[in-house]
């Protein structure tokens, strides 16, 4: 069973997120995060490594896409909220973007 | 330059999309539909081809994913409006969604 983060969890793995560009969206738990890319090539790059996570994993994200720009929303549909794997998936996510701009 | 339909080619290319539910979205001049799948990867091969398909006409969707689910909206960037491009994308799509079915 997957449960929502308890709040020591809020504090020691979502504040983290929350200083690295991911915001709480509004009347929902869950956390969204626009990346930039120079083109599609990069941007559905990107994607497709978070596609192959997320099979993986088996924990998906809803994610919008208009060229160069790459707009991740994460919750956990089980819990209704969010969960370790959305932190998990997010750490996943800001770790290859890094590595994308070096 | 890339030039909007002409109220000819709306009525020869654009209605026989939108009597295969492509729909005219509000307030804009663009074509929406939503694909359904199986599952995430039937939904992201889906979106692949069409990554690739992208690339290579250089005409890119707007598109949102969440498990099985894409919507795709098609529109032309350059003529703020639908082209020639974008009908000739969505028969693409069509094309391939199809033979997923099958």
């Amino acid at each position: 069973m997957v449960k929502t983060l308890t709040s020591e969890e809020r504090t020691s793995l979502l504040d983290p997120l929350l200083q690295n560009s991911w915001a709480l969206i509004e009347n929902r738990d869950a956390i969204k995060k626009t990346f930039m890319f120079k083109n599609f090539n990069e941007a559905f790059g990107f994607m497709t490594r978070i596609a192959l996570k997320a099979e993986k994993v088996d924990h998906h994200p809803e994610w919008f896409n208009v060229y160069n720009r790459v707009e991740i929303t994460l919750a956990t549909h089980e819990c209704q909220g969010l969960s370790k794997r959305d932190v998990d998936l997010a750490k996943f996510i800001d770790d290859i973007y890094v590595v994308k701009k070096i």
